[in-house]
């Protein structure tokens, strides 16, 4: 205890005002069944309130003692393989099995009363990266027997769920619940089984989580609950039961990495979130760690929405499987090193500060982009080719000092200019209804991929796609040439990788380049073909399409995949007719954000950068005159303009 | 039932006459035990009738619906890893079960019985492609049981199994029955082990298929009975046991696709085969599908044989797990396009032509190559050499215009001039008189490989090699270099990859090349050297042996593999020697085939070709005048000479 | 019995005095439970001692025969994976199965107690490739018991554990032993459990190869007893309950091949070693089998301390797992050929000159390599980076013509002037005891990667490195970057693969490179920084540091790794420093080694060479005159200098 006031002093000289604690420490917090041993959490409380170090408490369900899972094994996760969970390692345990709920409330509840008292334990986090097992989902009889109920709250009888999953083919038709079991990728089963499976463990993970919350809030309203994300679970749904969404992010380079802060932004709106986690060295020296990467990332964090940085962790561990890291802010031996200073230096100029960054609004967007799990989903799950255009998309839009709100298909679309669609399946009625009052506004779709070819449960539908939009989008399509058949888990043709190549005339430039992994056979129902395919069965068959109506428009690029160089030429042709404008153009390397008055400006290069920017108002740090911003390598310069 | 009407009228409208339907309806036609559901396909049928197009009826059984793997486990398949399969996808049932065999008797019956009255089926197919389970060979209780009775058969005793498997190396030998198990490849079995469980296995696919067939005709005994193929089956002796051999051909180009056709040909002497399933596009464009690969690709499987094609499939599927195909005769809509038009276009072509291809002769081949399952299972399933000269040997005789006849070692060898033998492990004493009884007559054989080196159970012989051949072959062998180590599943020394040199002179030509794989340590023994090694231990030593007996000769190259251009040398050479005069040389992409007084001239490329080829009569498709040929990209000429 | 006479008479021509058998025989021996068969083995050893050969007994024991496992299904390993072993292959047997042990001891006691008449069964080897297990290392109940046991002897109390493996991470803590099991590599495991349960299992081998050498030594004491190796076990400890090291060695070329027989020597200080198995062809031309690469290599086993060669196999195996193999003495028809004839003249050669290689000292090393198993095992099993330094200096030294003597720490220093310490994670207070002598004599130490920064059980020190000998090397450490994160069977960020170059000037020379794996972050403790990174968060660090102590030195390399070329100038340097005069410069494929008065040149490669070489004396065989020695390809010169 001695040693955790010498942590607390160099933490609050750090300015930290904040520590996570508790995860995965269930067998020191209750080292035999009911027995609890809690004394070291109070004292590491007090200890941090003396300094004016607030907590994020976590509960410990992600790591269940050696004694629970030997004297319940119905707690631990059945593999897709039939194979049992083992303890020795983390997340080994079932998120449905009653016996583990019951212990997991226990536990959760014996912490949130005990600490309730406390001032400065502000905020929980529940279990710990929901979903992410070495394991996979869990498929023991009693997850069996939940998603039989799911099943039947879903489909109501076994008639309709067989025809809903199209048993039709290959004798899957079901005569009894009980023949029914989870689905899985890898097992080549029925595209719409894979989908439930998917819809199923979603709605486990978020059902586990809340259990948790609604124990905490019982205890301590006044708490805020986060997790520090899910995996396999469609985010805005989960989060939309928490109070703040988290997230761990440790890798990523330019677009990758922003584009990543701008969907954990998204997965709960006109909310701030909360990086749970981050490391000091970031990747900067040819991928190696590079301290100096630290500020410029703590700035981008702060600039595209988050205002909470913890970085994991203070103190690299000696033992156990993750010993050793080279990321903690202290040395492994305890002392305050390069990394310390770093993390000091970084985050008392950013408390200098605090009176100009205080409750400003988040960033605002003008261009959306549709993020649908049942596609996601049946994309990786099924035998659908891959659809890349979600990252390629968000790369364009980086490249262009642009933020993308990522939504979902219920999301109101009022507040965009552009909407960009990499990839949805099924466009329900109500889904089809917003989109086409969006172009009708003056709205622009940008949209790629099998879009609107399914039904709701991964069936194609008897009809040509995109069902139910042929107008406005100005064609109609049959299923055209799958160009490449890789596909993790799945492989059915493992030497198709094919291209096909489309040419046209785009704003008066001729442009060409290549489809990858889908193309569609269309046939024109009063759009403007702007390219067209060149081979194969397609030959000269449109490839691009134009459609206007109203005051909007929509363009589809009839691929799951094109080339860089095209995308981008197409983005920029879409932001165009939407009347977005982009950032201003800056040197490679060179992030700027709006963030209410701020402009902040970060270097991630290790390149010096200097160019000219017109705002009104001045530099609340680094170098700005005369319109122009001059930064050293890694350097950032936040320019604040009158409201 | 009124597309049904729709689909039929348009498939006669596309000149289809026959259909293939039931496979893997199983649930739809018994939907819980002892309960039958038939009306639908008495309609189907009876429409089909309607309009003229005759039944390919399947049974089932490739499909055991959910009930009856869960009311009985024991139908399920164990793998070799020892774990059981389940319901979700296809070929997941045992073979040898006789719970399966009790339900699939009971439908098979049910069905033969219910549709004996209908005219126009006319033919049946045995469940579907059996054996290609994703789940391997059934290892369980039963399978192994049947395994030890396999055996007792074949070796009477434990003291005689334990001697024919030299069980004396490792401890492996048995002293008692139950003790024994089924070997498989990827253990590190014995080989004799391996080699009496791919025998078995081949002798229950068989065994499965014949039960099911003499059900069919105790009921219906003039309809025509096929299977779509086996997997690890003894070809011949399957399809012996049935009236047609089928087969789906998907993919492959050039010699591949060719060669394929002329096995299907061969699997069955004396009758045209079944493409039971081919997909419209094919292979064209770098690639990607071309609808214009189906004429051409029609006229090939007619050319080398075949007088039946089905096209798979013919409306892509909605739902489950091969939703989505774009290979369908009709769009997923259900409407007629552009596949349709190609399909009925290429049909009525035929048809208009049905006078002059009706009961034509099957095409004749002076070429044939020994195709030994024994060696060919014990050279995939145990640690020796893998043997490529099969393919490498056909696309020779492919680039040269000639067909080839694949026969097992105990067929009469009468027609043909030239025997190519890839692989003969073992020379059993009648393929031995066999053999040189067709040399003495003047025939010519071309070897390769460890022919004659071992006994019929994959032991080496004590003797050396070519066992008993060594005078008609003129030399011996002992074992010599293994230059390649790799092979599927099993890995013994990964990094070996060599290659040795050899060259000398044939029929005046300097030739030189590189041996693969293994190559022998030879001793002449009245042969002549035309090449030797350059290398290693075998330095010096006899590559390629030529012995002449009689008014023939053989030709034995001392290694697994020979690179492309030397093997091309010899087999030129080969065909010389045994007068077989090549067919004409035509560009490349061009294929040439005779079938009765046909010649079919095939375009397979993108490219137009012209080129001269001396026929006596007319051209009854395509472009021939004064002996020229004109054919545009994927075109066809038939030319009919008179008799 | 005839066919033993002919081998026989066939071995004692070639000069063989020595034969192995019995190995794998068990099912011969003893084919039913107490039903011993063994008049064949009499009559092979009383026919060998008529030949004068003598016989190297092996105990079966790695290959129990079918009706043990049946009957005894505990004797039968099951892998980490929870899956039991099966009949079928060998090694499939655990280790400390008291079932299993009962059965090999009854076996082996049996052997021992028959065969001890005879004069000629000189020596044995227990069972074979102790440890060379496809199932690995056995996970059954009773190993699980085991490790429990050896556990409790090692920690006392499960409180001690608990604290030892660090188990306050993940929840790890046991309440019951009864929690504890087997850890593994590949399921990220902790370290501690991983190294303790490595700890373990070479305990229980060589409890295993103890349990039998007991037994054989009680009727049998004159003989020697040996083992064909171990796997995964402290080879020190394990030779040393023997009485000779055994290795088989098919494998390698240049330095690989002689540090391989350095560390055979090495296994047990102050004794010959045994080649137990070793091939004829060696691999020569191009990587394939040459038999003139036999001579050159059996003088190279000689020269570097081996006292026995057999060669596997007397004939290839007609039957099972290993038929064929092309490299036994005589051909598979049992008749002499060209690698019989190899061998006799090499064997007859060395047997002529045996008065000058009788009783000869094992050549002498000035060098040594530390190997510390507790390090490769944690490097191994761990998330640690990969250490290759052993391999990378071996190659420097051999390249020198310098002999290494592989030692533990706790071995004696005195005879060494150089001790490359490659990996050497926990520094024990004898062993830094130890290492300050030796260089406060004047030795020198040459030492790289996270040396001294771990604690007994694979966990960090709280201390910068290297601990406790920081004032030895100059400096202290943390922990710094880890470059490369690919590990066999453990994945963390495997798209990370850097590179860190450092450069400085060692004695007047100006050298670079790069740095791979990982690298240390240094602070000056008194020593000198020859060399400095350039990049990355450790830009301008020292990247090698020397410390002159007393009359000696140490130099670090703060990398697990860095580029050959750099290695070998700094491996120079050390030598230089360390006053170890290098062998003489000979061309590339020349091996020059000294064993007492002679001088053993040995030719491994195809071309001849000529060179300079001072020693007084002359050739007892070979080419020697005026100091030159010539050698033509493969060949050898062994030069007697007066003592």
């Amino acid at each position: 205890m001695e040693r955790l006031t010498v942590d607390a002093g160099l933490m609050r000289a750090a300015g930290i005002n904040i520590v996570r604690i508790g995860e995965f420490a269930w067998s020191r917090m209750e080292p035999s069944e009911g027995h609890f041993i809690l004394d070291w959490l109070h004292e590491t409380i007090r200890v941090m309130a003396r300094h004016e170090i607030r907590v994020l408490m976590c509960t410990p369900t992600a790591a269940a003692p050696a004694w629970l899972v030997k004297n319940y094994p119905d707690t631990l996760i059945i593999g897709k393989d039939g194979r049992q969970a083992y303890h020795g390692v983390r997340q080994h345990t079932c998120y449905t099995s009653p016996t583990y709920r019951r212990h997991c409330s226990r536990i959760t509840d014996k912490l949130a009363r005990e600490l309730a008292e406390y001032k400065n334990v502000v905020a929980w986090q529940i279990d710990n990266e929901i979903g992410c097992s070495m394991f996979g989902n869990c498929h023991c009889a009693h997850c069996q027997e939940r998603f039989r109920e799911w099943l039947k709250q879903r489909y109501g009888t076994l008639a309709e769920l067989n025809r809903a999953w199209g048993n039709v083919f290959w004798s899957m038709d079901y005569t009894d619940w009980d023949e029914i079991t989870l689905g899985d990728r890898g097992l080549v089963h029925s595209p719409a089984r894979v989908l439930d499976s998917y819809r199923f463990f979603s709605d486990v993970k978020i059902d586990y989580a809340m259990a948790q919350a609604g124990i905490i809030r019982t205890h301590q309203p006044g708490a805020l609950i986060c997790t520090n994300n899910f995996w396999d679970v469609d985010h805005f749904k989960g989060f939309a039961a928490l109070d703040r969404a988290g997230g761990d992010i440790y890798r990523g380079e330019g677009f990758a990495f922003a584009n990543n802060l701008d969907r954990h932004r998204s997965y709960k709106p006109r909310s701030p979130f909360w990086l749970t986690e981050a490391d000091v060295g970031g990747e900067g020296w040819k991928g190696l760690p590079h301290y100096n990467r630290f500020r410029p990332r703590l700035w981008s964090f702060f600039a595209r929405g988050a205002d909470m940085l913890l970085v994991f962790q203070w103190r690299p561990f000696l033992s156990g499987q993750e010993q050793g890291g080279a990321g903690g802010i202290l040395e492994h031996t305890g002392k305050a090193g390069a990394r310390y200073e770093v993390v000091r230096q970084a985050f008392l100029e950013m408390q200098a500060l605090a009176s100009h960054l205080h409750d400003l609004p988040l960033p605002t967007a003008k261009v959306a982009m549709l993020v649908d799990y049942d596609s996601i989903w049946t994309i990786a799950g099924c035998r659908l080719p891959d659809n890349t255009a979600m990252a390629k998309m968000g790369e364009s839009l980086f490249r262009r000092q642009l933020l993308i709100d990522f939504i979902p298909s219920d999301r109101d679309l009022n507040q965009y200019r552009l909407l960009l669609i990499p990839a949805l399946l099924h466009i329900s009625p109500p889904a089809a209804e917003r989109l086409a009052q969006f172009v009708k506004g003056g709205g622009v779709i940008l949209a790629m991929g099998q879009l609107g070819m399914f039904d709701a449960n991964a069936n194609y539908l008897p009809l040509p796609g995109p069902e139910p939009l042929q107008d406005l989008f100005g064609f109609t399509m049959n299923n055209g040439v799958r160009l490449n058949t890789s596909k993790a888990n799945i492989e059915i043709r493992s030497d198709q990788n094919g291209e096909l190549p489309l040419s046209g005339e785009i704003d008066g430039k001729r442009l060409s380049g290549v489809a990858r992994m889908w193309s569609a056979d269309i046939n024109l129902k009063g759009g403007n073909p702007l390219m067209t395919f060149d081979g194969s069965c397609l030959d000269g068959q449109p490839a691009v399409v134009e459609q206007k109506t109203g005051r909007g428009r929509t363009i589809y690029i009839a691929a799951n995949e094109v080339d860089n160089e095209l995308l981008a030429a197409i983005v920029h042709y879409a932001l165009e007719a939407a009347g977005v404008v982009p950032g201003p153009e800056v040197p490679d390397k060179v992030e700027v954000v709006e963030r209410g008055p701020l402009t902040i400006i970060i270097n991630h290069g290790p390149d010096p950068a200097a160019f000219d920017i017109k705002r009104s108002g001045g530099a609340i740090i680094g170098n700005y005159k005369d319109s122009r911003v001059s930064l050293a390598p890694y350097d950032v310069c936040v320019i604040k303009s009158p409201v």
